[in-house]
């Protein structure tokens, strides 16, 4: 059989489905035995993003185990700072550590540009070995990081709670950081249309920390950087997903991208109201998994009612953690799995 | 002279003002040099408050030094969580930890009843010196913590990317949720009835973690218990402060409260359309504070534009942090305080 499962390309492209597709942020991650086995073979988070081998393996692994409707290639948004030449390093159970961080102090002489990377092909070399083994089984999502939540790491050297060091810079030293903030725009686009040609099917754009801005700021210094690589990419459709930027869905509805990734703070029938030209991806709180098996699915298809049919791609409101149970992962992607439009349009 | 600065009493009770007073979130701290010189001879964080007499000299300071409108008595919200029965430590640069949590497995008979707590008496004492030696100059805020907030440190065990321990008991064990967060209401209101009858002319309610919540989950597990606090504190107004909690602004609205705090990613227009009945309180970005003064003045005088005239008491949108400057956050009060409501209604 060959068929191929293009739910989530339909709905991003505007055609009729009859269902929602389901995808999950971190579907490859910890959670699975099977994930953290090839981990330990390859020797860490880092090693496995550095073999295309690995990254691959892992990539594929949700869509045999726990049935996902896409495959979202297994990389980090950080592989983007690193390409602009600021080496980090990922800590157990801490998250990732940039030895050297950028600052206005040292300006952006060390800058590489986009086409002067050195890492950035391990993530196309992975993205041709899944594309390759899912055979069209189903689409293969590429991604990266907004320019803003990738400056705030490189600007805070790690992860922060309210990434002031970063917003320091934006009171402060407002020139310097749209700098910064183009830099990253470019090597992003650079990136993104590499993994196009390596074989994504769509692309999707983490402002993991959208949050830690305001509406003026988020307007300012994350919302032109995060438009300009929407209007870049043509050949494919774009997800954004701003997370915590609640607050600016108006703005993000003039975008040029498809669908509209909404954390799990966020009202569907708000975003709805507010984007009415895009579909909807999200947005089950995560920590709903940590229920049991019948909450989790009495959960999810409530969820699933508060999106408009059609226009929906079902997935968390953000990732899953490490100690969530692949029983109760299975059951959130069976839930929208049976759950049919047919229910609406038949009288 | 015997001049009583009424002026958040008046804002809170619906009153005329001249101006919006002004105090800040975390105004006695760090950045401070004569918080910290205090702080030195106490020995620490938590030995201020266990000592009413620092806890008094740090809570008048900001009103001698930096001209606020008000007083807030220094404590920490982690107070009522030992009035419980659980006892915490306060580690230098990295924030409170409980070296044992609570849990689902440990059942809650360890709880005290609220008249057993033996360290609430702190706080009423600090309120007893600070009220007799500010001779009414300046209003005296009492606080304290959200049930649901205090939950997520209790359960935790300390601070969290995402309280999803603290998440994962309203997934799987919502009736020890709700026990613990009625235990926890229950020491909150004998607490602050005590800070009233020890001087306090106005309370908040610091919701610091209500962003963990979505809406569903918000309402079902912190707005009820904050709404009996409010309910239970007849004697003076009562500010609430929900940081994150956007999504839910119509439903804040109908608590019996006085005065909305709005954190800095919350717009003050749409607050004032979905709670029209309160006086609003914030929200400028700290962040701000770290660009030069005369950006500084600039962005306070646009927010306080932005807020109902007569209706708003100004703040930042999160507390001060240690590396402000104390020049910039003289700025920010000289600016409020140089706003005059009588160029909206002179014609």
């Amino acid at each position: 059989m060959n068929y191929f499962n293009d739910l989530l390309l339909r709905v991003a492209n505007g055609e009729k489905v009859e269902r929602p597709p389901v995808w999950i942020m971190r579907q490859a991650g910890r959670y699975l035995p099977e994930y953290r086995a090839v981990r330990e073979k390859a020797g860490g988070f880092r090693e496995m993003i550095r073999h295309p081998e690995f990254a691959a393996e892992v990539t594929i692994q949700p869509v045999d185990i726990v049935g996902v409707d896409a495959a979202i290639i297994f990389s980090d948004i950080l592989v983007v700072a690193e390409a602009l030449g600021l080496p980090y390093e990922m800590i157990e159970s801490k998250g990732p550590n940039f030895p050297e961080t950028a600052s206005p102090e040292k300006g952006l002489d060390w800058v590489r540009k986009p086409d002067q990377a050195e890492n950035l092909s391990e993530t196309w070399a992975a993205l041709k070995i899944v594309k390759r083994e899912l055979a069209g089984r189903v689409p293969l999502i590429g991604f990266a990081g907004a320019p803003w939540t990738l400056f705030c790491y490189m600007t805070e050297g790690k992860g922060s709670k309210d990434f002031s060091k970063a917003k320091a810079i934006l009171a402060s030293e407002p020139a310097f950081a749209h700098q910064l903030l183009q830099h990253l725009t470019d090597t992003t686009i650079y990136y993104l249309k590499g993994q196009i040609a390596a074989g994504a099917d769509i692309v999707q754009i983490f402002d993991s920390w959208a949050g830690a801005l305001g509406r003026k700021w988020f307007t300012e210094f994350s919302l032109p950087y995060i438009q300009k690589i929407c209007a870049a990419i043509t050949e494919v459709p774009v997800i954004v997903f701003a997370r915590g930027a609640t607050h600016s869905l108006d703005l993000l509805a003039e975008l040029p991208c498809q669908v509209m990734g909404l954390d799990w703070a966020t009202e569907p029938e708000t975003a709805h109201f507010l984007t009415p030209k895009m579909a909807l991806q999200g947005n089950l709180d995560p920590s709903i998994l940590y229920g049991d098996e019948k909450y989790v699915r009495a959960e999810t298809l409530s969820m699933l009612k508060r999106f408009p049919p059609g226009r929906h791609v079902a997935n968390l409101g953000h990732g899953l953690n490490p100690d969530m149970s692949v029983q109760n992962v299975k059951a959130f992607i069976e839930t929208v799995k049976a759950f049919e439009y047919s229910i609406f349009f038949q009288k």
